[in-house]
């Protein structure tokens, strides 16, 4: 069922390529500046793209062993939707692209960032912030348009007559489902390759640069510098961007599926329709408004600090009230059953976005008191940073997790008009919320995007030796960077619970699907009731299976949830030391060997120092990745459906909190190290300079890998689970 | 119904503290060795002593407030059973009385361990660890007893008229239960208070001594270095004991209880009585068994560390040995239904227990390459130290996570006859394999408190100036406290999750009691099914509440679960930084202002550190605990039952999950420094060393404070939701 007003949807995220490319040509036509300014950012684009393709070769096998083993499943035992192979594939694809296309822009617009912030501190700004706006826009106009074209293929390719027509869209939408795990997939090794590669080459930087030789940050002596500029478009553009995709698919697909299963009892096809399209319509409209509000982001020549956070706020903030507002009279328009209560919950799902990017900023900024008193125990060593810093994050996690909390039972009871029992409905409304929370992406991930360029210019103008005064306005560009980019990851890991939570209930709706396709049409309860699979609820199906909190498959399946959280980050936190160990005796070799480096005398080989971060990330991102992928099938062929749920709830969860708290604790070190550096506590060199660099450096691997890392793990457990629904329905061991 | 076997159950129980009483006495006859010896041993009993009564007037208000407010419920509402206050009042005061016992023995046996090695190590040995048996046997005595003193109490009072037979013995059993939350409490502010004291003072010590005086440990010029020998004291005996003394009267009571109910459908009172009494008989022949287990630790003259690791590891192996044979000889001579495999579930628990204790070992001991990884990360500074023991830590969860998931199925299934569906049963079998677990506790714990006395007894010996030959002893006996310490450490852990889960389970026992104390009958479900509540199952009660993981009370509550014990760690973690704090500027103060006292010619104000200490610990102790008590309550006002199980279950799966990192990466930290102590990387004074001391100093909180205190969390919210259960029950908001 395709109406007119579909068609904004595949139309508005073409609107969004072309803007992404009238910002791209808009950036390209500024100059790079000095032929070294251009020689630096050559080398770092190079060192980036080089990194990019080694990663999609490994991606490239592991999807086409996953494309085999999909096409196995359904084309040979039929426990697998057919569609299920390309769909995977698109999702990879599309995903892949944003990122390779985010991050060439990026590295060209260092350079250029530079040399603008040399005529001023507003052309800086607004080169840096636009190039992030392309990659903001390619994500959420690549996303909606691979969910277009799936919605358009699939309405038209799955036949009528065989099929009630609830049933048919049910279809359509868990098929359209799968194709998130392609992204996921992609978004995995994006994040924990690009975390590992950046952390590897940061730490490594560090250790031997700023500690061992007491050479500054960016400093060209370094020949481990390079790497690390790469590492900021690998991880942080790259990475981030993928994890957004993937948030921004999942959500949108997740809810499209629950609204599909909320009015199939009822059979009302009309209503049922317009609860698929509505999460589209919202994400199409947030995309215009979104592109509205990166044009209202500019600010006075003359700017301060706080002028410039001003100027970013007033953009986003433009965005969100306009979404809020729109978003009431789209359903309206739709015609939406109950549409005022469930724009509410879209807007409840805007207010946790803030809420949680408003905790992190005051957990993890020197302006306020947590960070504050991490620096002030600089003054006792770099023990008490420690725990100072593991303390802050641990209490931080209080209210992004209240803020969930509260999110959870209003979107749920907003939508399902105030009604416990009416988990189809309640569902859909925490799921709408999720798409809420994300509809602003466009603008939101170009703020993100934004840090690592301005950081990549200040480290351009430190290396190339451009004047005092142009460093002065980077370092303002750089240190807003680091403000957006804190809040960016409070924001990116809300937005995994809740996209997680709305991929975990439309887990039952696949597993429907797949007992359906095993032939079966009738759920047999334990006490002897018969029910049609057709018309079983949420609530059925969780009786049917029994998934409640004392059946000991889901207590097994939840510890398992949590335990991965930790196994996941403690993987990813000892890659990062590995890898970061080879970055440290190769720069030390380096220093030894060649001649003349810390006079400035001899270059540096940068190359070999990328070269041993692109290797060490590769090799180190498989273990943990391939973990993730397969917890969630092995737990489903032994616990079955039970066991998977128990699993994804518990991993979710833990790992919910788990990475606030690694966020947080990396975020706040990384400040307080800062805030000494403005003066305070006897400043930079002194001892408690010297504490808080180590809290920095346990921090890198905290905030930049295993934290971001997890909210993959919590969406892509889930996105495994559903496309396995078939197989664990088909067969497990209890 | 009490017929002659159960009356080895209160005789066991007086037999342990008969024993107790003998080893003490048989200690008190040791020479406490020279004039320092003692003036140092009665410096640390004092503060210790002086320590616990300040906790106990904290503990005795809490209690009062607890009381009455227990007292309007049951009273005045009718909402709580009308025993409960008198049996939290009981719970309170054994578990006191027994860290008080426990702790008085240890602080009377460290200079006695010290003069008894300066004859020899076997001497050393026999005294520090028959000492450590006394807390031991005490814990299991008075756990017993109370447990025996309240099922004759009852069984005597409560009428057998007005109550068919198995509802009487789930009253029984129910109302029991309610005395571990005094037991819940008493530990709450031990392990809390001491853990904050204890670390407190040892950080405090080691910033200013170590790292800035440049003054060994427990060297007598150190203010803070009685105050570390009485952290040792409250925090390692007192609330280790306190800990586990919980824990063993938890399994045992919450078994009991899901006995009862597993046998209420059927109506068999006979077999029904037989499966309450089962677990306090496996206990009560534990008790036996742990006895003959501590006579068979004994040593060569000239033994080696190794040779005593194996005295050690004789006497608890003899007693598991043992007591999983008796067990099926237990279980068949009493009759019990399916005994042969529901003493297939206790040896489980057993083994559960070993395999936990053995990966502590292989993850924190410098014999095994994880520890020795860290200390090799200490050659590139204390960064590398910190991520590689973290990324230890999470690693380290997986073999206890996985022991526990097997345990759980395995006893289940056993228990249930190999069915999923049989809850009561399969609920019954996870309880006895914790009692399984801690039925040697008499000896476990032993060996536990024998770590605290050793390390007094190292101390003692420092500050009395003794020989070198004898220092020598005491640090081999240092040593092998270390070992069983940590050993002792996951032991605790693993003991607390399965207490919790089957606490957990007993849970729903209460809500069906509370339900009926309000004058209910029937049960009526959603779909118009209904049910008399005393027939109905667990699984019945999880569908009436819809105890679903897709119910947005149970998500919330969960996600509420996994904050808390986050939160709980984070205000711990910064509860030891700030006392440490006050510490550090006393002991610099000191310094300053005491001349002579690093030349030795002055005496430090060693009761000044004791006080700070002790007022740090007292101050900083409330706001956590109350929040263990206070969030289940808040919780269960807000989402009713639903909720609260959620909460509790996020709590147990996160929260053990993170006690076992916390307490696997501090173990890990402190033997890296011992590593390189024994002259590895570097040894003492290197850089290598210095980093590894921030490792150490980080790790003391992970370890011995916020780690332990999860143990706590995890049974204490289980406990208040018992006891809260009619309220919960009766009113909530949703």
């Amino acid at each position: 069922m395709i109406t007119s007003i579909f068609w904004i949807v595949p139309v508005a995220s073409v609107l969004a390529l072309v803007f992404a490319w009238f910002f791209f040509r808009q950036m390209m036509k500024e100059s790079e500046g000095t032929e070294t300014m251009a020689k630096i950012a050559s080398y770092v684009r190079e060192g980036a793209m080089s990194y990019l393709k080694q990663q999609y070769k490994v991606v490239a096998s592991v999807f086409l062993v996953l494309v085999i083993l999909f096409s196995i499943m359904a084309y040979g035992f039929g426990v697998q939707n057919e569609w299920v192979p390309i769909a995977f594939l698109t999702g990879g694809f599309f995903s892949g692209l944003a990122g390779f296309l985010g991050m060439k822009t990026a590295t060209y617009a260092s350079a250029r960032t530079a040399n603008a912030a040399r005529s001023s501190l507003n052309k800086g700004l607004q080169v840096a912030f636009r190039s992030g706006a392309v990659m903001g826009l390619v994500v959420v106009g690549l996303g909606l348009l691979d969910i277009s074209f799936w919605y358009i293929l699939l309405n038209a390719f799955i036949p009528d007559e065989a099929l009630n027509p609830t049933h048919r869209l049910t279809i359509i939408t868990t098929t359209m489902l799968t194709f998130g795990m392609g992204a996921s997939t992609q978004a995995l090794f994006a994040r924990v390759g690009g975390g590992i590669y950046t952390k590897a080459a940061d730490v490594g930087a560090d250790l031997v640069g700023k500690v061992e030789a007491g050479i500054p940050e960016d400093d060209p002596r370094n020949p481990a510098t390079i790497a690390d500029n790469v590492g900021d478009n690998v991880g942080d553009v790259a990475g981030m961007g993928a994890d957004l995709y993937e948030s921004y698919c999942g959500s949108i697909l997740a809810t499209a599926a629950l609204g599909a299963a909320a009015f199939v009892s009822s059979g009302d096809i009309e209503m049922q329709y317009k609860a698929v399209i509505a999460p589209m319509l919202i994400a199409a409209v947030g995309i215009v408004l979104s592109i509205l509000g990166i044009f209202a982001v500019r600010t006075k020549e003359d700017a301060s600090i706080r002028q410039l956070l001003k100027a970013l706020a007033t953009g986003t903030n433009l965005s969100s009230v306009l979404i809020a507002l729109s978003t009431f009279g789209i359903l309206y328009t739709l015609g939406l059953d109950n549409w005022f209560w469930i724009s509410c919950s879209v807007v409840i799902g805007l207010l946790v976005g803030i809420v949680i990017g408003q905790a992190t900023e005051y957990y993890t900024s020197q302006s306020y008191k947590p960070t504050q008193r991490v620096s002030e125990s600089g003054l006792t060593g770099p023990a008490t940073v420690i725990i100072s810093g593991l303390g802050l994050g641990m209490m931080s996690t209080a209210i992004p997790v209240l803020a969930v909390v509260v999110g959870i039972i209003c979107s749920f009871l907003f939508a399902s008009g105030f009604d416990f029992n009416n988990t189809g409905m309640g569902l859909y409304g925490i799921g709408i919320a999720a798409v809420g929370m994300l509809s602003t992406l466009g603008i939101t991930l170009a703020t993100d995007a934004y840090g690592p360029i301005a950081d990549n210019a200040g480290g351009n103008a430190e290396m190339s030796g451009l004047g005092k005064e142009v460093r002065k306005r980077t370092d303002a560009l750089d240190s807003l960077g680091n403000t957006t980019a804190a809040t960016g990851k409070g924001f990116a890991i809300g937005s995994a619970a809740l996209t997680g939570l709305a991929l975990l209930a439309s887990y039952i709706e696949e597993i429907k699907i797949g007992l359906i396709r095993l032939g079966e049409t009738v759920l047999s309860f334990a006490d002897g009731r018969t029910m049609e699979i057709s018309k079983a609820s949420f609530s059925d199906f969780m009786v049917y299976y029994d998934v409640t909190l004392m059946n000991p498959k889901v207590l097994s399946g939840m510890f398992l949830g949590s335990m991965m959280a930790f196994m996941f980050c403690g993987l990813t936190m000892n890659a990062v030391g590995r890898a970061a160990g080879h970055m440290v005796e190769e720069v030390r070799r380096q220093f030894r060997e060649i001649p003349g480096i810390l006079t400035g005398k001899a270059e540096p080989d940068y190359a070999r120092c990328v070269e041993i971060s692109t290797k060490g990330a590769q090799h180190e991102m498989i273990v943990p990745s391939l973990l993730a992928i397969i917890a969630p099938i092995v737990t489903g062929l032994i616990f079955g459906v039970t066991g998977v749920i128990g699993l994804l709830i518990g991993g979710l969860s833990t790992g919910f909190v788990l990475a606030i708290f690694m966020a947080n604790a990396g975020g706040a070190w990384d400040n307080a190290k800062k805030h000494i550096e403005e003066g305070n506590h006897g400043g930079k060199g002194s001892e408690a300079h010297k504490a808080t660099v180590v809290g920095d450096t346990v921090g890198d691997p905290f905030k930049d890998t295993s934290g971001p890392s997890l909210n993959i793990l919590i969406k892509l457990m889930s996105m495994v689970a559903i496309v396995m629904a078939g197989l664990t329905v088909a067969w497990s061991l209890f």
